[in-house]
Parts: C-alpha cells; structure tokens; sequence
C-alpha cells in the first residue's frame, strides 16, 4: 500500500474542497450576510488540515493500484462530507455534529436527503454552499480536480476515476482518463450553463435558478424553498423535468452529439433503454393518478415530473406522492432501484446493469430449453467479458445484501417499515425523500445519531457503488501493505490494469 | 418437445393426486361427515381427467430432457392446485374458485397461507385434506411418485427431479434418481411419525396432532384452530418449534446419522451455517422483545417459534408478530428472504446460495486487493463449478425481478406497501402469513382476483426455484418442437446431462 501518495492525494483533494468552498464567499458578499465568517473559517480549518496532510507524505514513486485507488476514494468522500460539515455545525444552523454531516454527505452524494424542516432559514451563501456540494459531487469530486493537475503518475489515474465513477466500469472516451475527465467536465458545464439560461428566461430568480441547476446536473435534489419544487410554473417545472432526464442519460450520447454522430446515438441501448422505461412508467402512472386531476396535462406534467426525478435519483418533488395509490408509489419504488445510466451522474443499480441482467436470465433459459447451442450475452454489438459478467453478479448481490443489514440497523429507532424501507432505498440510491415518514412532505431528522451514521455510510456506499467501501472496510487491505511494493508484484498490476480496461463495457467511442 | 411423454406423466400423475385424496374419505367416516361426497366426486372428477390425458398419449420413445422435465414439473403444480381446490369449491366451504385454487396452491406448495377466517368452520375431512397437501407437496409430487414407480427412462427421470426439489441443484445421494427419492422419503416419513408421536405424547388430541405434523413436515403452516399454534401448551409448541428446524435442515445430515457417519455432520457447512442464523436471530429478538415477556424464558420461546416458523418458511404462529418492534419485524421478513437449506421441505433464497453469495463478494474483494492470485470458490471443500455460481445469480436476480413486478401487479388493488411487500414476500418464499393487512392475524381474502391469479403464481414459482415456471412461459420453449427429436441432439443433451450432474453442488456422500 503508498500510503505517502494516499497521504498526498487526500491532502491535496482538502485544499481543493476549501477552494469548493470559495463561491459561497461570492455570493455572502453579494447579500451581505455577516455569518459568512463561518465559512471562512472553515475554509482556514480545511486548508490546514489538507497541508498538514500533504507535508507528512514523501511519496517514492507515484504509481497507485486498484486498491489504493479504492481506498482513496472511499476516505475522501468520508472526509469531504465531514469537513464539509463545518460551516453547518460553526454557523449553528444544524447544531447537531451528527446531522450537520449527513446534510454534507447528502450533498455530495448527490442524495437530496435533508433533515431540515425549514431551509428558507438558511442565509443564501449557506444554501448556495448546501446546492454547490451537489454539482461538485455529481461528476464526481476525484474526477473534477484529476481534470485540472495530475493526481498520480500516467496510466494509474485511471484508478482513481474507475473507483468514482458510476456505472459497470469507466469508458475511456479518449486514451487519458485525466483527458477523459476533462471532455466530461466540458459537456457537464455546457450542460448546466444550458439549463441556467432556460431557467432564467422562464423567470425564475437568478439565485434560485443557480442552486435548482446545482440540483439538477448532479441529480442532487436540494431545493431552496420549503415547498421544494412547487410553486415554481409549469415551464420551470418542464425544464428542470427536461434536464434532470438529460443529466441521468449516458454522456456518451452526448459526446457521439458533440461529435455530429448523431446517427450513433439509437446504438447507444442503455439511453433507449432508459427513454423507454421512462415513457412506460410515466404512461402507467398518469392512468393511475388522473383521476385526482383536472386535467389529464397536468397529470401527465406531475407523472414526468415524478418519474424523471425517482429514476435519476434526483429527489425534486412538485407533489406529495407519499398520498398517491399504491401502484404508482411501488413504481416509483422500482424506478429507486432501476436508477439513471451509467456513465451520467445520476445513481442506483444503473439502466444498463438491469439490462445486462435480463439477457443473463434470457440466457438461461435458453440453456435449458436448447442445450447443444452455446451463446454468449451481447451488450450493443460486442460480446460481454465474463469478468464485467461476475462484477454486476457481484454488485447486486452486494446492494441488496447492504440494503437488508442497514434497514436492520435503522430499525432501531422503530419507524414503520415503510419508513425504514424507503429511507434506506431513498439514501443507497442518492434519491433523497423517500415515503412515508421521509416522504417529501416530511424529512430524515426524526432518526437518531446511529442510524443517521448508517445513513450516511449508506449514501457513500451507493454513490462510490459498494465495492471502494467495503475495500476500505475490509481487513485483507491493509494487510502485508509492503510485500505488495515488489517490482514483481507492479508487473504483474500493470497486466491486471490492462485486463481490467479490456474488461470494461467499452463501446467504440474514440 | 416430447409432448407424448409430457400427457402420459400428467395423466399418470392426475391419477395419483386421486389417491392422495383417498386418506380424507377415511377422516369422513370416522368423524360421519356427510359432506365427503364431495371429497368423492372430486376424485372422479380428478381420475376420469387423468385417464383421460394418459390415453390421448402414446409415446414413441420414454426419454425426456431439461426442457420436458420443467414443463411437466410447472404444469403438474398448476394442475394439482386447480384440481385440488375442487373439493373445496363443491362443498361449497370455499365458494370463490380463484379462492378455492389459492387455498389449494398454498397448500400443496407447503405456504400456508390461508383466505379463511374461520378454519374451524370446515368439516375434519376438508381440513385434513387442506393439511395433507403440505405433507404432499413438501417433498414434492414428483419425487414421490418417482419412487414408487418409473415415470421416465433411466436417467432422464433426473430432470424431473431436478426441477422439483429445493436448492441449488439436486445432491444424488445414491446413484438412481428413483433410489434417491425412496431414501428422502424414508427419512421423510421417520421424522414424520416422531413428531406425532411426541405430539400425542403431550397430550395434543390425535387429529391436531396428524394436521400440525403435515405443516410441520412440508414447512406449510396450515393450521386447524383459528388461533394459529396459540393456545397449545409450552411443550407442544417448543416439539413444533425442534421439528420445524430439524424439516429445514439439509437431509444430507439426516443422511449422514442414518449412516452412521456423525462426526461428518459439522462439515454440512450450510447446515452449521442455519444454525447459526437461528441462534443468532432468537437471541437479537428475545432482546428486543423482551420487554413486554413477564418472564426471559417465555420470550425466547415465543422467538425461537417465530425464528424457527419463518427462516424454514413454515409460517405457524403463536403470537401477532405484526405488533412486534421493528426491529424484531425486519429479522423475520430477512429470514422469509433467507430461508432454508437446500435438500430441506423449506422454501426461500436458501442458505447455500446465501454463502455462496457471501463467499463471491468476498473473492470479487480479494481480487481487486490482491490482483495477481487467482483464488476460486470453494464449497464444503469442493471448487465451485463456474455453471452453478451462475444458476445462483440468474436465480437471485430472476427472483427480485419476479417479486418487484409481483409487488406491482398487487398493487392494483392499493393496500398499503406493507401489506403488499410482504404478501409477495411470503408467498414467495412459501411462509404463508405476512405484516400489516396479511398478518398472521389477518388473512389474504381481501385481495381481488387479479391480485389472487399473481400470489398463486408466486407460490408455484417459488416452490419450484422460479426457472420451471420462467420455461413453461417463455416462446422459445415452444418453438421448433419437432427438430429436438433428432439422434445428434438427442446425443448432445445427453452430454449435457453428464455435465448438469457434475455441475451440482454435491457432496460426498455415496
């Protein structure tokens, strides 16, 4: 294990967060609100502690693994959401250490999950702070800063991205991940800057159309009033519901966009996939609620809404759909787990890891009933690696095997099931509200300081997709740290490192 | 497709389902109900339809494959719940056929859960022949009736076996399949008449006693009182609680004593493994309930029935566990989940998939921490073979994808999220009753007939590992038909076959 480069990159990730921090500043001046100095003394605790990190680390060579590149992952996002926790805790708008960090992680999880039951309290630069955590952690934090100074040397960058990223593994739209990471960022930021514009041209305040985009790209799910997305007209309502389906689509369409290879884009069957799934609950659940409307557009404008929030783990809400019947609640449940495209910044299992699953279960059958025929399962055109194969095996059996323990563990504070169900689902798939008792009307402070902690790990876990966290947990990883410098041991890494690109779900994107 | 040998054995098998009607005339007469006449006319009924399929077949050759055995193992569970429920439809006690098929289907699939209020209010002959259905279907039709006589050629009469019995694949403990399901049913049979004598021998009236040991037997549940197991003495209901664990035990270590060889019981790993589970989730719940026990020792009673009623998928109760902590409430509903072990009368995910599931995650850990060993999954000393570690996969993901769509279709009849999770929950996983609206003090008549139609598929599919079901359903089982006859393929199934066997989870025990 290089503890010296863990040491340096976390170190250096601290005085990047401070820097994260610096807008709000902005915004304070413009109010003029005096609390501000809280988070500049935040920003002063968070810089020390990230120079004092970086002095004691002397990295002797910057080469970092997949394990490494697990571990660094998992602390920093502990770390960023503890430390980004202290201008909530110093300024004394959530007094409680405990919830101060869930907020914080909620955040930069992209979750949405509040314990706040009044957050028009809050002054602006704190609820920009609360909205910018969102857009920052939604491409991911690791992925940002690798785009701007070079983490670790060459080839083992990509580690570091793989760990972040969501989806069954990284595609490597060009051959440098910290290239890569940039070509998202430009799409990102051309992508939110295109929502903002809307936004303000449909009139809404210039501030809550900042913190709403925030919410929106990273499929956050903030909102800075108390009644959440309500009150905002129908065509803000359409264009956030527009953009947060847009963000939850696999960037490569957008990249084949960006490109003028727009006729690839029907290749892309993760994204059809998901447009599909999309119009099928939205037509459901608007046959399903209608009758309490009067008329079948607003119906369908609420469904949309609903829909294209729950399935990229979003969490905006312009309804209560705690009080909605059965059906279409179980939809929006299913959709919780179904989750947004891999390779978007929204969460969940991920559309094309569903997919992949169903042709597993195809292809069983098909075993069964035609014995003598050997097939492979296909994923757009290519056939898929078994070991990408196991990985999602791995992953689902992984999700639900952390579901079940941790509404054990929240079961504590003895909620109805339907709380304790839907706030772990809302939380280990960064949606946000859940039902019942989180539903949107209401919010997660009634759960004590243990199960906030299982929440909290609940919304890291899902956001880094289970295996960097269990990594971090597990005990065999920080065994015979030194016996793995070896020159032999590198070697036979490197290989890995290759198998692990070949091993990806690739698609013919360069 | 041999469709000749697919009538012949339904026909044949129609037949027997005749015979197991039998033993409720003799209840008739003993108890001078008048009302058997229907029990009778059922059987004619059930006989002249037998006959009937038998003589349209006439079979050219008696081999059959994987594909015939899952269609004929789903069809005759399908056929044995609606023939079975005539009895209760003619009679009258049952008036809703849709009803009277539940009733039947949760029988013979050994849930238990009921659509009567009233159970007391049935002749003994009808409660009997309720109650019967369990013993029955606990071992399994086919298995029973393969050893008694030959229902398909030599080896081929493994796919049936195959398709019926719980785990992940069939443990031949001798060499014949028809010499295996003889020795299951010996032991059957034994532990069988124990537990009636132990029972009568605590002074339970012989009738109750008879009907509580089929529950029992089959992990069903079905009981003949309106108070569930409530009101039967400490004795009674702790000989209850051993025999329902020792029913969900692995025969293998039934085996194992039978043979003399009892120092390699503690190597049944997954038998080890369900121990543990139980002790474990008894001693969390006695903590947690005890509070509202006048003493520690009627608390652990009351949870080792509950722990014991549930992770076998039994379903008896001697208590409303519907108004027990949350806590306590989320321990049963992950034990519906869990369930038995493989080669038991129980239902559910199954305890060896469990650990296999555990044991992937743990390699798929070790992989990224320690790339350059390649380690395999080893099972009670054995390494895992590829083909079964992905029959676990595709059936755990084909079963949360069977009981989220499930959950949704019940959903049309907008009961709350409890009650629908855990109706599917426990049909499922055959327990019989669930939380809120299905609770154990409630029972299933409240659903529609749609919502009946899906749960009575939901007690089959889970009785029979979902694939049978999934086969019987898909297209392409019914495509091509006629080219399968061919002797080339007939030669490759039969290499297929070879490998299917060599591909189980078997241990050494011939």
């Amino acid at each position: 294990m290089n503890y010296a480069m863990i040491f340096r990159i976390l170190g250096w990730m601290l005085v990047f967060e401070a820097g994260f921090m610096a807008p709000s500043a902005i915004v304070a001046a413009i109010y003029r609100e005096a609390s501000v100095i809280w988070l500049l003394v935040s920003m002063g605790i968070v810089t020390a502690a990230g120079l004092l990190l970086g002095a004691v680390s002397r990295p002797c060579h910057h080469r970092i693994y997949a394990r490494e590149g697990a571990v660094i992952c998992a602390l920093i996002w502990f770390l960023y959401s503890i430390f980004g926790a202290l201008p909530f805790k110093l300024s004394g708008h959530i007094p409680d250490m405990f919830d101060a960090v869930f907020e914080t992680a909620s955040g930069f999880t992209t979750t949405g999950a509040s314990i706040l039951s009044d957050v028009e309290a809050l002054p602006h630069w704190l609820l920009f702070w609360r909205s910018f955590t969102h857009w920052v952690g939604g491409m991911g934090i690791l992925v940002f800063v690798m785009a701007i100074i070079p983490l670790a040397s060459g080839g083992s960058a990509m580690y570091l991205m793989k760990a972040e990223s969501p989806g069954p593994s990284v595609k490597k739209m060009v051959p440098k991940a910290s290239q890569t990471a940039g070509l998202l960022y430009k799409m990102y930021i051309f992508l939110t800057v295109l929502q903002l514009l809307f936004l303000v041209l449909g009139r809404m305040p210039l501030f809550d159309a900042l913190c709403i985009t925030f919410g929106t790209a990273g499929t956050g799910g903030f909102s800075v009033l108390n009644s959440g997305c309500a009150t905002y007209t129908i065509f803000q309502q359409v264009v956030i519901t527009v953009f947060m389906i847009l963000f939850g689509t696999n960037f490569s369409v957008f990249y084949l966009i960006m490109m003028g290879r727009i006729r690839e884009v029907p290749k892309v069957s993760e994204a059809m996939t998901y447009y599909g799934i999309i119009g099928a609950a939205v037509a459901l659940m608007t046959i399903n609620i209608r009758g309490s409307y009067t008329s079948i557009g607003l119906a369908i404008k609420d469904a949309a809404f609903q829909v294209g929030s729950i399935i990229t783990t979003t969490g905006f809400s312009t309804t209560d759909f705690n009080i909605w019947p059965a059906f279409s609640k179980w939809i929006l449940i299913l959709l919780m787990f179904v989750g947004a495209c891999a390779g978007s910044t929204g969460g969940g299992i991920k559309v094309s890891r569903i997919q992949v699953v169903f042709k597993a279960i195809m292809k069983e059958l098909d075993s069964v009933i035609h014995p003598n025929d050997v097939r492979k399962i296909r994923y757009d055109g290519k056939v898929l690696d078994h070991a990408v194969l196991r990985g999602i095996n791995v992953f689902i059996t992984a999700y639900f095997v952390v579901f079940g323990l941790s509404v054990l563990l929240v079961s504590v504070d003895n909620f109805g099931l339907e709380t304790n169900f839907s706030a772990v689902a809302a939380t280990l798939n960064n949606i946000g509200p859940g039902l019942g008792g989180v539903g949107p009307a209401s919010n997660f402070s009634g759960y004590g300081a243990f199960s906030t902690c299982v929440l909290i790990f609940d919304m890291i876990a899902g956001r880094l997709e289970i295996l960097p966290v269990l990594i971090l947990l597990s005990p065999h990883t920080w065994a015979e740290g030194s016996v793995l410098r070896g020159k032999h041991v590198r070697r036979s890494r490197e290989a890995e490192n290759d198998l692990m690109m070949s091993g990806s779900l690739e698609m013919e994107l360069g």
